[in-house]
């Protein structure tokens, strides 16, 4: 935690033990400066922290103030979506150009980026991944250059297999595969066992790589309505799985993308259970896993998985190397079949990348840099939903996801999520819209939004301005709609 | 060149002048190494390569002898393979159970790697590349790493455009994706022209690669007639035109691989035209276009397009950096889908291995670099040539490629090619057969032999043993017939 952290929790403590109530105004920042001996700078920074958590607000020329508890964050707090209503039936899947289109523009560096997948570049320990790329290099043996072909670095999958032993899992290295990313991971895993035309069962909404994949492999999505705090609903799956023949599920049971929807440990183990009765694989999404805000790591579904029917995909994109694509799979029974695949279409994972990642794990540190990107992760959230709470239009539903770094907000009706896509990008921001996560671009008046870049303030201004264009979108659509009435 | 080549070609000059003749004694290496002030190992390694090639041969305790010039390797040299035969029709394929059997195995490290796919490591600038990737990563920007997606840095595929450009063509970066090697640039680029059933042309034999990526993707194989000097046959490829909805080609107009042929200027000319007329893409593997003997790079087919119908796959894995897993596709007018298919299976290139090749091209000396790993190969297939005309059964045809690592060798048809990888195998040597190379398993009598692993008194060893294994065999099948004739 940062110094204006820290203190601004300190602050946050006395508010709701209290100590400091409505109304009373908050030490002076020249005096905290000179007590506490920290900069003014810092002093700012934590009251900037608490005014986008609600809890104080500034007086012109005259200093903060308590907020009072009936309009701060806390009590005001906004409800969690509904769950998700998709639609019965399989169906092809078109999306890519829809995706394409909204997240092609997304890439613009110039823009806030709230419609990115990734966090931000400063959160990861890149200078010294660098430095482990060198020393990995130096270490290698020639020969093993030309020789590191599918199924990846040996001594970097014991180290991933190691890790699952941490977790309290049994996931012999034999059984992973290295990949460039957990894209190809994924990619990997349905083409490995499924056919054109074959059923693959989705989560609704899911994550748009998914229905990409499904698209490019000529497959059929069933999607699943899906709890947006506990995730996938099993009894609408059994159902699926008596009406179709269903041949994988594509699943993200931890910090699910976009929802954050994590499913509780006996789901998880009840869903393993199931698919195993009906013989399904499932193909296991979980990049988000290790960016827990609670104590413990949720175990994934493959915990529970005595037949080898999943196929559980990983990455270091998202927590420690971006750029780097190195990901996993440890795919249980289709290791086989998923190591020909990779060797057939790309052939090895890159060796420098392998022998960075490898070389980092060995020297340690990996659990304290996670601790220190979950703190900082958890931090953001809270602040990105206090904005939401108070600069969004009423009645405006978001997820509260337990790690991550994602947020789902539902907004009221009438604002339209390409809409808001469209004007927020007029103002330098980037935005998911709803509509690219199904098949039937549901999800209209969804946005996803991504809390992990803490460029402060930039990132503050820019949800302002987002709450003030739904709010303004809002107006115009219930003004429009009033005008279409009297018009008729 | 290296001091004891330079030395060898001095003498064999000597040898085929006429200053020296058969029976001569050569000069002692006590003396040449005094009047030449060299080493005696540099001597030796020269005679050693000189008897390799059948000019000179050693008398125990009397020193080295110039061959009688009946029985040196020029006089002797094996004919060239006959243009293939590949059958009539399209076919599905079927063939990554036996590539995988076959060529798993010859990855085992203490083999002589005879059946490998890569040069030797010894002959790539590992170090100084390990260099460029920290340089290069040094001077990266951190946002840069997780903006990086396909089509990939900017900055490599200027470099790349760049080398098109001083090899006479006009190839723009933004139709350029950089990609996990050539073999994921191939990949996408078949599978972002064919659907599922299609029917794609092929040369006989072709890579096995290619029949893999066929039947991942479902398609069907037309075979076409192939000559060991010249490439495919443009009269065999008009008839499959007319005869079949060909939706692609796949071809190496370049140092074929397994053949080495290599198609004159006017025919990779026609080849376009030829396509163009029909409108059928060519995805054109060109990896080895780089490591021509001659003094001038043979143009790819892709210098005559004009309508963005060749999509000109290429990489640094056989010449630069393998392991780095950098490869690229121009795709002309299919760059678009390329690059989405790019996004949607492995997302982007690795940051650190482009960021190294670019840091490299950056600072000068591919080329350099390029013109002793040329010299260094051309060597090495004399040496081969010439331990096959001593060592490998009589009626053994060889190619004679200008470039590249290969040599395609045709061993009389008793011996089977299968035999002879198992065989070797006992006996610590791998191989690449002949049955790997079409989608039926024809050229059951030929192996694939990869000379650029340069580590000689080994590879000399092993060309000799993979020899006399294939004169047994031979024998021993003859024998057999003969035992199944008189027991008839």
């Amino acid at each position: 935690m940062k110094r204006y952290e820290l203190h601004a929790d300190a602050l946050a403590q006395l508010i709701h033990s209290g100590a400091l109530r409505a109304g009373d105004r908050m030490p002076s920042v020249r005096e905290t400066s000179r007590a506490r001996g920290i900069s003014p700078s810092t002093v700012f920074a934590a009251y900037d922290l608490l005014e986008a958590q609600g809890l104080v607000h500034a007086r012109p020329r005259s200093g903060y103030y308590v907020s009072n508890r009936q309009t701060s964050a806390t009590d005001r707090v906004p409800a969690e979506p509904q769950p998700s209503a998709p639609r019965d039936g399989s169906s092809g899947v078109e999306i890519s150009d829809l995706v394409f289109e909204v997240l092609g523009s997304a890439r613009d560096p110039y823009l806030v980026p709230l419609g990115s997948a990734f966090p931000g570049p400063e959160l990861f320990p890149l200078a010294r991944l660098a430095r482990c790329l060198s020393s990995g290099m130096r270490r290698l043996d020639p020969a093993a250059i030309v020789q590191s072909l599918a199924p990846g670095d040996e001594r970097l999958r014991q180290q991933i297999a190691l890790r699952y032993r941490l977790h309290g899992m049994a996931v012999d290295a034999a059984e992973i595969v290295t990949t460039n990313g957990a894209m190809e991971a994924l990619n990997l895993c349905l083409e490995a066992i499924t056919q054109p035309g074959d059923i693959v069962v989705l989560e609704s909404p899911t994550f748009y790589a998914a229905l990409q994949a499904l698209e490019r492999l000529r497959l059929r999505a069933v999607e699943i309505t899906t709890h947006p705090r506990e995730g996938i609903d099993l009894a609408a799956l059994e159902r699926a799985l008596h009406t179709h023949p269903v041949k994988a599920c594509w699943l993200m049971p931890t910090f699910q993308n976009p929802l954050g929807s994590t499913m509780p440990e006996e789901r998880k183990q009840a869903l393993v259970a199931l698919l195993a009765r009906h013989g399904v694989p499932l193909i296991e999404d979980d990049v988000y896993g290790e960016l827990h805000f609670a104590p413990r790591r949720p175990p994934p579904a493959k915990a529970f998985d005595a037949q080898g029917l999943v196929l559980h995909c990983s990455s270091f994109s998202k927590c420690l190397a971006p750029g780097y694509r190195v990901g996993w799979v440890a795919a249980g029974r289709f290791a086989g079949a998923v190591q020909r695949l990779k060797l057939m279409t790309t052939l090895s994972t890159a060796t420098p990348s392998q022998q960075a990642l490898s070389e980092y794990l060995d020297q340690g540190g990996y659990d304290r840099h996670l601790r220190q990107l979950r703190g900082t992760l958890a931090q953001q959230q809270a602040r990105a939903l206090a904005l939401i709470a108070q600069h969004f239009p009423h009645g405006t539903r978001v997820s509260r996801p337990e790690g991550g770094y994602f947020l789902w907000v539902e907004l009221p009706p009438p604002v339209d999520a390409l809409a808001l896509h469209r004007a927020a990008q007029g103002q330098g921001i980037s935005l998911a819209p709803g509509q690219v996560f199904s098949t039937d671009r549901r999800f209209s008046h969804c946005v996803r939004i991504n809390y992990g870049h803490p460029a402060a303030a930039r990132f503050d201004e820019a949800l302002r301005t987002v709450g003030a264009l739904a709010c303004a979108l809002g107006h115009d659509s219930q003004n429009s709609q009033e005008d279409r009435m009297l018009s008729n």
